[in-house]
């Protein structure tokens, strides 16, 4: 009765999928597990009884998997997406869902022809606690109508390869979709704005992201990958009658050595834990019949959209335009 | 390999357990409910596709059971965990281990008799995060011996049958319990001190209970079951270098209508949804062959005399001792 | 020995500084008061037994006045400001200087040719605990450069008259003189970003702002004048290891209603009572012989100046610059 | 027309007292200092143009001097109150009014035969902004009757001769004086709990000091004068209808090397620095005719009768009752 989950890729994403998908998700099983590094592979396998398939292709056709996890690098996305696809088995892919919008467009047209909702983008933020909060918020209409997004995504430190287009393609891309699916509505035009630049880390960083949203609301992101003293995001919205933010997820308070506060993690993982295991947990539930979870392929597609426009504006200096392809019916309702 | 799972009891406590026990606990299923209300019983069952076996005793020997959650009315606690013991099967049971010391103390040896550890007792706050991260930070030793641990545990609003004795018999319990866990140590005296009671309930509400533990460091703890306002349990551990304490589990911030703040829930289910969640997916690992988790029938029985030396106090105005037995082998690791 | 001070305008600001000067800073007495309204002025007079004198010009230049606070109109403060130089008296005059970068020249031209510093602009914040425990983080080195300053500048609700402009001119000026002071930098460029507009209020409310000083760092304003929920001011000063922000003053904590959280004011009264009697305090300290304290001519003109370059952003959409005239030796020293 | 403030000490507390008087309180000036140690007392002279007198007693007889701020060390406070009694000159007399109950007495019939009040204790908590919020919303009514007051009051480090005793007479003073104004009610019981020691100090600290009032609310204070992290006073006012807490007084957030907080001080001082002024203040204005001000003689030795009660229970281990004297006229109104 178990959902058979097939997982590709035994990084660091995917070991924690294989684990809440072993302790802290009811009615799902890791079944098999595929990476190039076997070692790996079989490690994550034995932790929960799966089967160690070398070809990741092979492991979405084998008939003792029911839903594929992929947790494999960026470029494998789209390929394996549309093996999915191709054999009907319901994916839940790590953001992103391919690496230009074009490439998510063909994978849109490829689920649109099936003409059933198969793709989850891992977009974990849509099920944060604290999110999912300031969501109620806003629906429960005290508030009014929404003005203004503050959103602030700061790293302790980035990896040595870090560029300055990473931090809107990779990071900044949090942002745009948890501010899409916040405020209920599509960004028409970004603008990067470069502030002095952080001399550690040689690269544009921090940077200022500004969307104008079709409604008219502005969303404006500070992203900051070299912010030395912890992994923090916050986020405000401004709307007619108050605002509603995020509050930091500190368990405990501290009062030593003449200080009083609270810890701040290195990562994004324990911040997050919560929003990665009820991730997987609304997704197995659509995996058995539910409707659809999270973000779906369309979501995957605008987020792209936005970060492309946002790549050109850092070039270029100016503001640039979000230019969608029409939504196809699939992805009408949420 | 999942963990079949009986449920003897299906009102709010044992509703919530066969739910997280369904979808966000791995390993395990509800394989049988029992309840008097044969209806509520069904309900619960069929959301986990379980039986429903009507006698308690008979869900407990049924070979589909393999382990056992009681979550039913207290008196029921002591004669349906011996037949746990007797029909040799792991079983978490809500608090109270059972409704006297003597009581505990006869469990306590039928399990000891047994020679292993079956007996978990729900005192989920070992679980909560908020508490873990505590006992990590004193364990971590920077802020050296633990000195007052302050505690207050505040309910909204109290059942129309709360009495006086209640506040110490079943709310102040979980603080006996918690104070024991971190502070690894057991209490010796017990002393109620009774405020001007609130005008709302018409008991003694609230009530202060001070407790003198072995290693000398002193909890008081602040018993308020009609504080209107809201459920909210709150603890600070004042150590020889510096403190440590909760932080309120709030989400999101609101500044609206003049004021900035966060909402407090009506009970402790929001409050505690990790910690049971927790407890559960630590229950499970030890039923599949883990050590022992959580509170153990030792814990219940010390609980359950620092309620009656608490009790003692309340009626006459003095200190009382607490005089436990000597602790068994069984119980003396953790 | 105490200083006799001038005093002119007895509205809400001006009876406050009267208020202030009699009771809450040393060495001070308020000798006399004009206003148009000299029923007004008798009662600000009487308070602390000063005379009433209808003319301000005649209470600049008579004897019983050692210096002069300026709390009247607008358009008032450049030909007060002026008579005070011209009469040899230091004067402590309410922001703006004048309504114009222009006028603010001339008056910076005539306190130039008198070779020393009598004006002082009343740009409080400078004296807020907050933002000066903010400048004393920055100064202290561990946090490293400055990259972005984050503001919000709330109002509960606006006066009907106010206008689109008013957000830049009259209320956002305070951000660009604190973010002048706390950066040590002048602004080059402005960009005004105009949201979805509250459908309160009738004009481009909130704004966002957006500075490029000089050394590369952006600070980025929200203002906000039709907030509803209250009065609400604060800043976060990111820099390349770590960040300081204001907190809320707030000396109480209310738990009630189901509810924890905390009041704002109406208005900026009470938000900067401190800061106003500081500046005060530091006023009379450099009236008697001290150093210049607070913000100066130059520091009134270059605030203008952004002002001034907000709002032909804010009119034509485009990024406007700032060009500040060559700053004169009399201002090189803080 | 300002008064001239005679003042005896210029130690610490008498150079804060000089410094506030000259600077930020008006209508007042220093006109003379007394002191054993004479260049101290020329030093604080100097700074506010005041004479120095040698003799404490001849100081206050002087003509100079219209009213006396008394802060040299405590067994000198009842002789020299009396001889400012005796000159019919209004004093502000740092707490203690005297070294025990009964001398304290032989003050207030003093005082009473005077028939007018001349005296101030300096409980400059009185003054505090955040008790003064906290008693004002209790006063609304919103919150109901007073049903537990939880006081904390923890310093750094306390001095090498400090002894278990002084934590009673010198530190928890405090606490027994802001509880018997918040909740306008007497002291009946005093029990003092000694929980484990702190290594540091040598003596018994931290101790916990229970107050049973006259009107049934119990009083809950923590003293711990070695809680090395710093100072710290906190307090929770548990009412039927919910609390009311002081928030800890700082300006600024940093975040900063893994964490997220605040700064503690090292001692009282800037804590209460605005307590200070605005007692100061306070005084200057019922010297110049207003109604007295902040803490009387009676409360002075309420006080002090606490203390000694406290002091007993400390020796006891039991609780020991507060037998106050009757309440002369003078000390009805408030």
């Amino acid at each position: 009765m178990a959902v058979n989950v097939g997982l590709i890729g035994a990084g660091v994403m995917g070991t924690d999928h294989a684990r809440f998908l072993t302790t802290s998700v009811g009615g799902a099983r890791v079944a098999a597990v595929s990476d190039p590094d076997t070692g790996r592979a079989r490690e994550v396998a034995d932790g929960s009884g799966g089967a160690v398939i070398d070809d990741p292709v092979d492991l979405i056709g084998d008939d003792r998997v029911d839903a594929v996890v992929i947790a494999s690098p960026d470029p494998t996305h789209k390929p394996l997406t549309l093996a999915c696809l191709a054999a009907g088995k319901p994916v839940l892919c790590e953001k992103p869902l391919a690496t230009s919008s074009g490439d998510c467009l063909e994978i849109i047209d490829a689920e649109a022809s099936t003409g059933r909702r198969l793709i989850q983008i891992g977009f974990m933020r849509r099920f944060d606690p604290g999110y999912v909060a300031m969501k109620t918020a806003l629906a429960a209409g005290d508030l009014g109508a929404a003005l203004i997004f503050h959103c602030v995504h700061r790293n302790a430190t980035a990896a040595s390869y870090t560029t300055s287009e990473n931090l809107i393609a990779n990071t900044a891309v949090h942002e745009f979709d948890i501010a899409r699916w916040l405020l209920d509505d599509e960004a028409e035009r970004v603008t990067v704005v470069s502030p002095r630049a952080s001399s550690l880390g040689g690269m544009k960083d921090p940077q200022i992201i500004l969307l104008h949203m079709t409604a008219g609301s502005v969303v404006d992101a500070e992203i900051f990958v070299n912010a030395q003293y912890g992994y923090d995001v916050r986020a405000e919205l401004v709307c007619e009658h108050g605002t509603v933010s995020l509050t930091p997820p500190n368990d405990i308070q501290l009062r030593h050595a003449a200080r009083e506060g609270f810890g701040h993690p290195e990562d994004w993982r324990p911040r997050f834990a919560a929003a990665y295991r009820d991730e997987l947990q609304a997704w197995i539930a659509s995996v058995k019949g539910g409707p659809p979870a999270g973000a779906s392929a369309w979501d995957g597609y605008a987020a792209t959209a936005i970060a492309e426009a946002g790549l050109a504006s850092l070039a270029s200096g100016a503001t640039a335009s979000v230019d969608l392809q029409p939504r196809p019916a699939l992805y009408h309702s949420p």
